[in-house]
């Protein structure tokens, strides 16, 4: 596996890939990989000639009081994992050569980036958005690959691209749970053991809420209520909200009609989990 | 010369040429060309492989108060020109094809877009980026062309092209003028016989304080209000600002040093016109 920490380097690396037509795969991350991460890199490397996985921990996207600094940073661990999997080149540049001193550009998918998670992070979308543009733009994938538990951020980038006509191709990729059905994250590590416990009923009041539909009940209030009834019993759980919006375009629903999905955000103690799943 | 308007088109189109490795040289316009812009493809034709005219009246860069609908659209004529300078594609979208219903995405360059025009027309430069972004990633050329006059415009394009990574050479061609010394543009048109005879002496007063530079005059302030002395005559001409600023960066400077450049903008009648002179 290559390692690149240049952005010119990386630029002019996969430049010559694209004069080789070959197809490039690509996972942008903020490393403390899991087999979540694990999961988008096989998906790549069934697809594309070349496997690009990048680990930059983005300040852009916390708030000043957010976790920016505690966020585990195991780099060795993390090549050890991306060797494994044969990823061809990983992208790891520091914080100076992503954002030099002059530094002064934002791009906002508006909307989006406004609701559900945008409500309590106003500011994280945008950090989201901009930096995930700047890698596109040093790598010109052919492919990019974002995991389904982070539902909403998916839905800007692929947004971002269509309105920014990115010649990339979008691809979800099916959230990872650990045995109980807690989807992996790698906040997962703050949990301490009774929250941890108590964790997994996120997914279970999902599970829960999927299930009301499937019996035919479509009043959303109703669904949210009886899944908020359900997590109350769970006191490490202070929930943030639960919404249920159309899956192509997050529009909140009043009626479950379309394609919808079941959306999640709580704090587990002091530790932001957010989860989904799409009926 | 081959016309595309759909944004698919252009981008398989470009996307062949790149892939047979061709130099593009793209020069994003809103129509109502006039020798500026020939100046333009001139430059490109000499450079690069297939040159790319992109005629787009873009909504988003003029505020609710601003003359977009009187804007100036002699597109037939505008063909005509292209065709002469033998210009391989135009492109020529619809609006509804550049923002379908659903956009949403804005490109900020934050604080080069709040100084000098940005004072008055504050939304005008993300308009302008976010357009520019959208035809780059539909072309991405190789080069790209623009007029010095538009000054700020061209230090906000640079800035972002450095910011998000793109793979494109920024190059500024000289400002054409008419026999008398007034500035091309696209807006001059709106001017009456005594506006026009008025309007030359935006270039007179950068002429003369550059002069008095040159002679040696370093104190900003002194020379902005010598400047602004001078066209008290010309009643027809309400100025905006004068400023005199960094040439790399737009900071405002207030003892000439460094790379200066003197930058201008007035109403002249119900016309605002720009104009600027590098020291």
């Amino acid at each position: 596996m290559k390692i690149i920490t240049s952005t010119q380097e990386i630029q002019k690396v996969t430049s010559k890939l694209r004069e080789k037509n070959k197809s490039i795969g690509f996972i942008p991350t903020m490393g403390a990989l899991h087999e979540g991460h694990l999961q988008l890199v096989r998906e790549s490397k069934t697809k594309n000639d070349v496997t690009i996985v990048s680990i930059f921990v983005n300040p852009t996207q916390f708030s000043p009081t957010e976790d920016l600094t505690k966020y585990p940073r195991p780099i060795e661990q993390d090549k050890k994992l991306l060797r494994r999997e044969k990823v061809d080149i990983l992208f790891y540049p520091s914080t100076k050569e992503i954002y030099p001193t002059d530094f002064q550009t934002t791009v906002t998918v508006n909307q989006l980036s406004r609701i559900l998670e945008g409500k309590s992070r106003p500011t994280h979308f945008a950090g989201v958005s901009t930096i995930v543009l700047k890698l596109f733009n040093l790598i010109s994938p052919t492919n990019t690959y974002f995991g389904q538990k982070d539902f909403q951020q998916c839905i800007v980038i692929k947004q971002m691209i269509r309105d920014l006509n990115l010649p990339i191709i979008f691809n979800m990729v099916p959230t990872v749970r650990e045995p109980d059905g807690l989807a992996l994250s790698s906040r997962n590590i703050f949990l301490n053991s009774q929250e941890r416990l108590q964790a997994v009923n996120l997914y279970q009041s999902l599970l829960f809420g999927k299930k009301l539909i499937l019996l035919g009940n479509k009043n959303v209030q109703k669904i949210k209520s009886e899944m908020d009834n359900y997590l109350q019993k769970y006191k490490l759980i202070r929930l943030d909200y639960i919404e249920i919006c159309d899956s192509e375009n997050l529009s909140p629903l009043k009626v479950v009609s379309k394609k919808a999905v079941i959306l999640i955000s709580a704090n587990v103690g002091k530790t932001r989990l957010i989860d989904n799943i799409i009926i």
